[in-house]
């Protein structure tokens, strides 16, 4: 029986990440990883997702180049070389992990884990027919895709025709007509690539808005930006039925529809996985079907940590990231606090959507006493030379008391890379005026934060 | 005879951005302007190149798609329509910030200014036939292209054949070949645009590296991308002559070379504007040709500040804003300083290069104890996902003694949106652990930077 400073149970951003951390401060750390190392994120969900994406993005410059002066004849893509190239990045990626693993000398263990329980030695493992011991156990177990009671959709999901976010990055064919249900960011992201390429895309959303937590008139940007290129949108839609040819909606004024599909992508949200690993050998406090944590990612009890989606916080990877890196500075006594105020989160559609920090409408449900400073994204010159036509925003929101940037709010391309910075605004709560004297280089967008700091009272 | 708080001649970068601020902050503003509101940057500069170089990366995803599954027969790219469209941007953001200028209450005079001196009551203007007074005057009169005497050259200019900043980027036709000389930003980034729209292009460079100050690393990837693509580089050659179809060089062995050309760009560097406005008449303190300002923009006059190019210090738009800025906070008697230690630069090539704060050479020179920590940006998932052959690379240089981040150093795509933030960690001196607190959105390039900081001793 091997003893470990500290057992990872899964190989995902929280988890590899977290171990590549341990193993570099000296700890003695085990990852047990039941499928490849990367986890959901980098094996089906956010790298192979970009992959997809920048594709589509070559092919709409080649067919829409007119408005640059390029023109090309039988534009084409290959969806097949498309995947087939998608799943080369993954795998340069996975195997770029296992060479952090070994730098760092962490041990991976590729087999299902099993808790088996703790006792004065540690947390016991079972892995592959061996059992590890570990003083601390880091449970890094992810998420999986909820797929609700709604007639025919287990069925559907059963045969193919239904796909959750891992089986429609590897469709070799583009499909003629795809229903996604449930317009959050997987869902928005794959219909943008399916739109691109060429499909009839329909998504379908319960509530009234697309893209849940989005600021609103940004995510009504996008929405108008997508049903431009052919996106057919259905808000305030409940999914009733899926038949093997159609999926079936109540519509906002009860009247029962219906729409055709080739194939079904659900994206409705994910959830914890909780079971199937011996958890509950553990006694450990859960709250709506995910582990409680503190901001140490401490869990009740002692040596037993939880980080990524599996405690159900904001289920993004680079908050598994950070999450582990505060667990571990925990486990190494290092004083750390997970913050969850200043993440930023990123719709890699195209135009791209950027947000960090409360929302106009946050600041209203807490009463705080906020100016907005909304700014149109041709203020740069950049953007406008870029997207002639675009219809990107920016929005700041300043505490007015304390002239601290409580959160930033942007569509339009590049958002990805730039919302980094408003992260750091947020994070350090330096004041408008001090922000003032940081230079951004011209001509960019980025610059439209400074041009908008400036137009705080 | 109209008094003005404030009088400002030049209407570019330095100028018309004080000029919004001075307004906005209550002061009496006129700016004289005898071209384009918006100066070289925005006329004939910054943002027509990025229009350009826009359309050139629509027409390279068109013709080089395969890389992403793409295909497409016959691509051309409409050189005519290039530079009308580029044209109609500059117009739209000209009128822009005439907008502005009336939104801050700035007064515009378009004709040439020329100062006739200083009396009790100000400085006095004249300027399309009337003479404005000014409590304070900033000059903001920029800079222009340095022609050296080589034989020919001059007459080049004359005839059309030799072409500046001003001339390449209103070509309607592409040359078969061109010859650029000096391979600083400008003449890299018109290579850049020529060369992918399939004009053979060679640059003369005297040193024996392009890019000038950049890390002589990324310089060098810089080089081989573009020598990849066609670009002839000729380095540590001296150009001895330019005649009416060639230009005429002696290589690094002291050989006589010849390279035939169609057009020829000449971007060998920029120099203050500081005659033809009456500078003669106000016995300012200049040094090497340009305008000496202190750490608030003053000059040896009370009264008389210079921002921008003018004063020859870092001749870049952005640090033209910010100086302008200090100029006005100081006539307002706000507290500030000018600090040129986290200006961010980008060479918008693709690759993109962005840099902020010292180089490695630099902290070698100054004798400065530091760590240098250099990753590929291939351990950005996106970074591989968008660029499977890419090269692209990152350099943080690190204070040993204070974990202050000094320079920030890359070359690959975003790299101009991500720079900013790195500009915030130079300027506001943060540490490096307190840096590893930030949130970095996934699957970022910027993300590479968190990474590097996370390799820091």
């Amino acid at each position: 029986m091997e003893l470990f400073d500290l057992i990872i149970l899964g190989g995902g951003p929280a988890g590899y990440n977290a171990a590549e951390r341990a193993g570099n401060a000296g700890l003695k750390t085990l990852v047990i990883e039941k499928r490849a190392l990367g986890g959901v994120c980098l094996n089906e969900g956010c790298i192979p997702s970009k992959s997809l994406l920048y594709c589509a993005k070559a092919y709409d410059y080649a067919k829409n180049g007119e408005h640059y002066g390029v023109t090309a004849k039988d534009v084409a893509i290959d969806q097949k070389y498309v995947v087939d190239r998608k799943n080369k990045v993954v795998k340069t990626l996975v195997s770029g992990i296992g060479m952090k693993m070994r730098k760092a000398k962490v041990k991976v263990v590729d087999a299902e884990g099993m808790i088996q329980g703790k006792t004065a030695d540690g947390f016991q493992v079972e892995a592959g027919g061996e059992v590890y011991t570990g003083k601390n156990l880091l449970i890094a177990a992810g998420s999986e895709p909820v797929i609700p009671p709604i007639p025919g959709l287990r069925e559907g999901v059963a045969s193919g025709f239904v796909m959750t976010n891992r089986e429609v990055l590897d469709l070799e064919q583009i499909p003629a007509q795809m229903t996604v249900i449930g317009g959050g960011v997987i869902g928005l992201e794959m219909a943008s690539y399916y739109c691109t390429v060429g499909c009839k895309v329909t998504v379908i959303e319960m509530l009234d808005h697309i893209a849940g937590p989005t600021d609103r008139e940004i995510s009504g940007i996008l929405m108008k930006n997508y049903a431009n290129k052919g996106i057919d949108f259905k808000l305030g839609c409940k999914v009733t039925a899926v038949t093997d040819h159609s999926v079936c909606y109540e519509d906002p004024d009860g009247k029962a529809q219906e729409v055709a599909a080739d194939k079904v992508l659900c994206s409705i949200g994910r959830r914890a996985v909780t079971t199937g690993y011996g958890l509950e050998n553990l006694n450990v406090v859960m709250e709506r079907g995910a582990i409680v944590t503190d901001e140490q990612m401490r869990t009740n009890i002692a040596g037993l940590y939880a980080a990524g989606d599996v405690n159900g916080k904001i289920m993004l990877a680079h908050t598994a990231y950070r999450e582990g890196e505060v667990a571990i500075n925990t486990i190494l006594g290092i004083k750390d606090r997970m913050r969850y105020d200043a993440i930023p989160s990123v719709i890699y559609t195209n135009p791209e959507v950027g947000a960090v920090g409360i929302t106009e409408d946050d600041a209203k449900a807490k009463g705080l006493d906020v100016e907005v400073v909304k700014m149109s994204l041709k203020m740069s010159g950049r953007y406008l030379a870029e997207n002639p036509d675009g219809d990107g925003i920016l929005k700041l929101i300043v505490d007015k008391k304390y002239r601290r940037v409580l959160g930033v709010h942007m569509i339009g391309n590049y958002a990805s890379e730039i919302i980094y910075g408003a992260a750091m605004m947020v994070e350090t709560e330096m004041q408008v005026d001090d922000l003032k004297e940081i230079v951004f280089p011209h001509p960019t967008v980025c610059e439209v934060i400074r041009e908008a700091l400036f137009d705080v009272k």
